[in-house]
């Protein structure tokens, strides 16, 4: 992972912000490495991200940076904006329930030198204690937290106990399959990646392909989502579908499904790792 | 269009059916060119497509075939079948609105010698009058009919009326934006194909590229249906979809769905009249 | 079409250049509406397309902008770059033989205004005679021109006065089943583009669909790419593909990549109208 | 895994061939769950699959079934063909490199209930020591067979009498970097599995992705095929292919296409198992 900072940047749109943000990087020794931008026309609304590389930056604290961008940008145009550095490793807690795929997945691909994925797995926790041959083998502690649905609040507690013990940036719920309350949603705004098995906003709920095959479609998805108060209707990452048939049973669209749901939650995840992700007005801006 | 038969048929499940089947024609003299058979293990019941050469076959006419096959087979299993001679050229009537790619696509492909449709349109339909440039020089009529919103059956009584006289076998709703009477629609069963512009059963109604905009979905589709009482919700023939992102606003989804749309109406078109589609509990088994 | 400018940059990488390329719209009065950077880091190039207002851009001749340009930054970085209006109308030729559906696809495009291509055909160049009637309902010369194919040359010469003739400024082969000489290609540099029938680098060559037969392929594919000396070898524009089995004859193949081969060619005239691609060391850059 | 039997035949095409198939499974109590056949008209054969219950059927061994088969029908038809039972757990032997992507796919899958694959490992072979501890910890024998270039064959031979002692029945190269002899392939034929990571027949060899990024292609891909003695020329069984741009370097293509190799590997290894593949003339029929 090189060191180098990333600048996310929305705001109203105006002339000149492009310039004003690379002259400010270049006159301090910030060589760019890339920049995207984007300006939503139907609400004049200004995006951008810009990556560059800090060895010659003559700004070196991460605060810094934010203060002093702030003093000369950021207050004009009414920013909101982050900095990253992407040397910075985030904390990823993976909740899981029974399905293993995902779960594998993504371990699969932190463990894997060539997926380049700059993150660390501290924790999983699940509601089931039936994954956890699938975890600890690779050196990761698997919390077996039982959900009592007369008391979810309990099991909440005892999960935010250890995601703040371990010190977790962000929380994948690789087919968690536990509605969680909106306080627990509140302490990790945008920081929930979700997988659902459908492409949203179809089916919607518990059992996306029962209802597939019920409504008898012709294709079957999955979407990587930010969590949100709402049910399966938060910021939406990525989506990506599957061609079936009649011949599908539901075993067979879940199995089918599965092949789209780990590839989607784990390039769900690779985007957030990268930095690549602007939210705004429940909608996302991929810089990909 | 070689002259095939093809019978489709489904039934409660059992053994043996198709060894009866088979043995029918071949006793017959019957060449079997193609056999696509289902089983909906869910539902427990059977489904057949089989298409044969009638150069030596020894009953000639269809409905012959019908009454002889109901007497030896079809009674016994309590089928529901069809034959249909592939020499017979369907008469398809297509509505229109506003919008030309559909209509534009329909006419290529039923006018190209290489697409191979055995199909005749003897008229066009539309509430509007603005297509007809797009119609006439291929030397189809066009019928502006227009349709008062406080008085829809007058228009239909007359499109009634016109779909008689030309004996039309099945309608295609080329993007026609109007919602018709049940009525009409009982007259016409699994015979009205209808083109929606989105990835049902995401975004039913008017503006789903609006609705998708709104949601900030990654995809966008395509579905070719069949018209029921029940708004967009008829057996679906065929789905696609087209990835899309932040970059495009409703007007480049409106773009880029056209694209999907008039692929997704002509492969439907294709299939109904190639008799590959059957239809059971408002779904289809699609033999391509 | 909106009154903006596009510059089109390519050169050695270097540190500051985005910043200074908006700084020289931006005091001049120029509102960057689009601006998409990229380095290709194995090679050190940097490649840029920007695109701005020229409402309140004080100078207002296209030579103008291009000189001022290189005196102020081009020459600096050692920049290969174009600047384009897009209110210019291309004046595109249109060469075909034999299949008709990229031709039609081409024209009705060209003439859907919510297509938006802000193009011209002043004619369509045949080697047969069979496609007229495609061409000429819609207000476009049809020319004629047979190819001996022991005299090239004559035919070419023809070809080539009436481009100059009708001031072409682009050429677009919808399935031009004639090779063309080094010489004609060199008068239109990255100004040819040809749809070829198959996902290039497979199967080059006159009968693809024969060969991917053949060889028993799961998918076929079509690309769109800018005609070189080399035979299906220029840089290319944009692939797509379609999934086929071994149900599919040589001639559904030949059906089924029809629908692929008109969209393909489509997207690449419109990205050529846009000003969208960069082309360098046969490859493309594509700014979409 | 039911108690299912499944027969492939193909031969030359003539009337008449379901019809006495079928009647001859019906009237041994055999209950046909799923048949699919498949004229290939370009060269006049025959190709069926068929899969019924052997519950009630009257013959109960294999060696019995095809014995009988010939006797009544298959020499008549100058058939090929094969009688498979479901319940039959091949043994599969996995061969690896470097790349622990597919490998680690293939033993997720076949330890996964939800999957339903019927297959054992008995033993990972490689070249390389360094997947050990990918293979291990699940229960699996790693062989580590280093591979001199000058002296293939006494790795091979090692090889094959592995092979033999486990009694394996087929081979799955799961990216396994090395050429084999046509005395190895001779011994299994049809029965290895290769993942190359292109779209066949595009990119033959051994670094498909660099040429890809050479050529400035839009597309890369995977292909699933058994191997036969010409490099990267046999039998294709499945194709996909995944989208890129101009900003993918070599090391992304790697890392994407990786994301098609292991699904197309593992769904050629789930067709395999199925009895679902036929070959004839160096191409597969996929009856799926």
């Amino acid at each position: 992972m090189k060191n180098n900072a990333v600048l996310l940047i929305h705001c109203p749109d105006q002339s000149g912000i492009v310039a004003e943000v690379t002259r400010f990087l270049h006159e301090r020794g910030g060589n760019v490495i890339r920049l995207d931008e984007h300006v939503d026309q139907q609400i004049g609304r200004f995006f951008m991200r810009v990556e560059w590389q800090l060895d010659n930056f003559e700004i070196e604290e991460k605060e810094k940076i934010k203060k002093i961008f702030y003093e000369r940008i950021g207050h004009k145009y009414e920013m909101e904006y982050e900095v990253h550095f992407l040397e910075d490793k985030p904390r990823m807690a993976v909740f899981a329930t029974r399905a293993s795929h995902c779960l594998y997945e993504i371990i699969y691909r932190t463990q894997s030198p060539s997926e380049n994925w700059n993150v660390e797995i501290p924790l999983v926790i699940s509601n089931r204690d039936s994954l956890r041959d699938n975890v600890e083998p690779f050196g990761i502690p698997y919390h077996f937290i039982k959900v009592d649905k007369n008391d979810k609040a309990t099991a909440e507690k005892k999960q935010l106990e250890l995601l703040k013990e371990h010190k977790i940036d962000f929380i994948v719920f690789a087919r968690y399959m536990q509605i969680i309350s909106d306080d627990f949603i509140a302490k990790f705004p945008n920081k929930i990646i979700n997988i659902h098995h459908s492409f949203l906003p179809a089916f919607v709920g518990p059992k996306p392909y029962h209802s597939a095959y019920e409504r008898g479609v012709k294709i079957i998805g999955a979407t990587g989502h930010y969590v949100t108060n709402e049910l399966d209707a938060g910021p939406i990452i990525i989506q990506d579908i599957q061609h079936i048939s009649h011949k599908d049973s539901v075993k067979d669209m879940i199995r089918k499904g599965r092949q789209v749901e780990k590839i989607v939650i784990s390039e769900a995840i690779r985007l957030h790792l990268e930095r690549k992700i602007l939210v705004c007005n429940n909608k996302t801006v991929i810089f990909d």
